[in-house]
């Protein structure tokens, strides 16, 4: 039996709904890796998958097969300060205005935990995390495993990029996946994220699983299956995982764009910020620190006093950023007004898309992005405005940029009954 | 917006269960031949395919643009001895000791038509028609344009391989359905055949859409619907199309291997041969008579009188191949006897694969194949028989290859009441 009929009778058994066992799930990714398994073979199963889905027992090993694709990091001896600590991070499944890690690593590192967030770059409406925080004059995305423990053990926080060892399975699948319509698959999203959470070694995870018009899924019942099965998942393989599902119909704080979303994020350091903002990262940091048994723990307290804001500092530095340096200001700003008096609402994607146009975002990976450009609201959903009244900045380095954002701006731009908070708590489900 | 986008947007459509539109067919198809779509994303489209099917018009249109991927022949004026003739020709889409192609074509050309075999070479458990002819000694598959032409004139019956240039769409979507899982879709099915037939440029065409162990198809209903969509595809473009769906749960004839079943239509040129396979081609033979207005032709009467022996001689010849040379004979051959007594039973399939594993068929295409290997079928289906009887005969040029055949043939070998005659016609539907 040759290589390529392995793979055909693998994709033909999953196309006929049988389920894959597990030697069948480790040799098809193992052989992706490798190349004996053809981009088409593997792209055609994925489109399959699409329809059948995975068990759950199917998804965990995937899962584990892209891991061990790579290395799975061992942080299970890691200390600060002489201590062995216990580690966990965070993932979103990414919203627009979600810039709730740059916040919410430095906060839980004001505990006895380490923080080891590796991340990743924006493509299309929702912003990365590294891209935020390179609006940071100084501040360096890349550091090998040395440097990332260095940090994380003097400064209990660090937000790197993850490295090519890290799942290279899971990268090389999500390319394909990304050019051949099959992201829309919840088995193969998770497996996607749960892969690089577990591989970077984290003994504990929450995750932000989001739904609405802004996030990945619109749907939150899509959204509660995906957290039940990365809870799952993590189960399975050791990680102390928990799940939130959250609303992100409109945008979450008031800033979208990278500078400015850090902006927003000094303002929330500083004990101040959006309330939706303050109310998802405490909710975060509370199901975060309950996963590694620190029950009483007050995260708006620690947002007031300065203590997140020194992690912030130190976590900044330690990789290189100034936090006193100014942040890159566009050159070009036009503001939007009302058209009609009355409740207003924002739709997470227009916004989001606006934000894009400006310059934010990207369309290929490895495009360069404008660090200033974005979107600031003033007036948030909920808020009763008046026609005329100013309800809305765009953000441009690029001036011939402003008109296509103002226009999705505007359409993004309703009226009606308030929905609701961004960020908003309506699902959790805990692994442990 | 970029070809990715615009390919990714199309398979998205189909993976969610939308009609696409003609431009976004012809795109794709045009796209990947090519080289514009990338392998990975058609795979991944044809697996949604599998899942979602295609409405007929959709069908039409997407095996409309396989035959412009290439050239379409124009064999309207064709003449045979100054006169002009309608074209016809006939496809089958395959079965286990199939070989009537070899008698039917210059059994047509007896009649004032031209027959214009495009044909191709067989993988797996089915021979292919011009493995067949290719253990005549001296006789060549391979014409250019000008030839092929030149011998419909002067026989009226030509049997060689399709060029190049005849839908390169469908060529190589079908080696990419073959590794990826996606053979098994009517529609592409439908319009793979059904674009070479509309690219050679036949006028009529005849189909015999076989079902059962030994046809590609095992379930009658679904070589119905696939008739259906075959003969609704031969409208929309022109060809007056009907099609036969036929029985292949047991072997059509006694003959399976090349060089065996080229002596088995020597049997039926010449006034006998077996029933069942006499039967079909017969049937056959009218079907594609009517479909070029000839209504009161009798076949039979042509293979009985040497007409069609005649016919097949001159198409032989014209094409390198000694009719009157001794065909290749096996070196070795072992019987096999009946373990019980009673009514026999051969499985299609089973027979098919005992003269593939004897030398007769190929692994991989391109593979060298062994003309004068394969099984004689000494009882047939439904004869009653003495345990010890000699029932069949395994030819192997190889005789290492003998007892695995042998195997086979014996697994293939059941007891039970009769299933009716291979070749038995169980529906019919003509386009016109």
């Amino acid at each position: 039996m040759t290589a390529r009929h392995d793979a055909v009778r693998i994709i033909e058994a999953k196309r006929d709904g049988r389920e894959l066992d597990d030697d069948e799930i480790d040799w098809m990714v193992d052989g992706f890796t490798r190349g004996v398994v053809a981009p088409e073979q593997m792209s055609a199963l994925a489109m399959a998958i699409c329809f059948r889905g995975m068990t759950d027992r199917e998804i965990s090993r995937w899962t584990t097969a892209m891991v061990d694709s790579g290395t799975r990091m061992d942080l299970s001896g890691l200390t600060r300060g002489g201590v062995v600590v216990p580690t966990v991070d965070k993932h979103s499944t990414g919203g627009v205005g979600d810039a709730i890690t740059l916040v919410l690593t430095p906060l839980l590192a004001t505990w006895d935990v380490a923080v080891p967030q590796l991340s990743g770059r924006g493509l299309g409406h929702t912003g990365g995390t590294l891209d935020k925080l390179e609006s940071i004059p100084g501040w360096r995305a890349d550091l090998d495993t040395d440097e990332m423990r260095s940090v994380l053990s003097r400064t209990g926080a660090v937000i790197c990029a993850a490295g090519a060892d890290l799942a290279p399975a899971d990268r090389a699948l999500y390319a394909l996946r990304d050019v051949t319509g099959t992201v829309a698959s919840i088995p193969m999203i998770a497996a996607s994220i749960m892969s690089k959470k577990i591989a970077e070694g984290t003994g504990a995870l929450v995750l932000d699983v989001k739904y609405g018009s802004g996030a990945f899924l619109p749907d939150p019942a899509e959204a509660a299956e995906l957290a039940r099965v990365m809870v799952g998942i993590g189960a399975a393989s050791g990680v102390r995982t928990s799940a939130l599902v959250t609303a992100n119909h409109t945008p979450l704080g008031r800033a979208v764009g990278n500078a400015l979303e850090v902006a927003e994020c000094l303002e929330i350091l500083a004990g101040g910020g959006p309330d939706d903002m303050v109310d998802l990262t405490c909710e975060l940091a509370r199901e975060a620190l309950a996963a590694v048994g620190i029950s009483d723990a007050d995260p708006r307290a620690r947002l007031g006093d300065g203590r997140a804001m020194d992690s912030y500092r130190a976590m900044i530095s330690a990789q290189g950023g100034d936090p006193d340096a100014p942040l890159p200001r566009a050159a070009h700003t036009e503001q939007i007004r009302a058209a009609t008096t009355g409740p207003l609402r924002w739709d997470a994607l227009g916004v989001g898309r606006a934000s894009w146009l400006s310059g934010a975002g990207r369309t290929r990976p490895g495009e360069a992005i404008d660090p200033a450009a974005g979107v600031v609201l003033h007036r948030v959903e909920g808020d009763h405005v008046h026609a005329g009244e100013v309800v809305a900045t765009v953000h441009a380095g690029d001036e011939g940029r402003l008109p296509a954002a103002l226009d999705e701006l505007a359409a993004a731009l309703g009226t009606g009954a308030d929905r609701g908070p961004a960020g908003a708590v309506t699902g959790r489900r805990r692994g442990w």
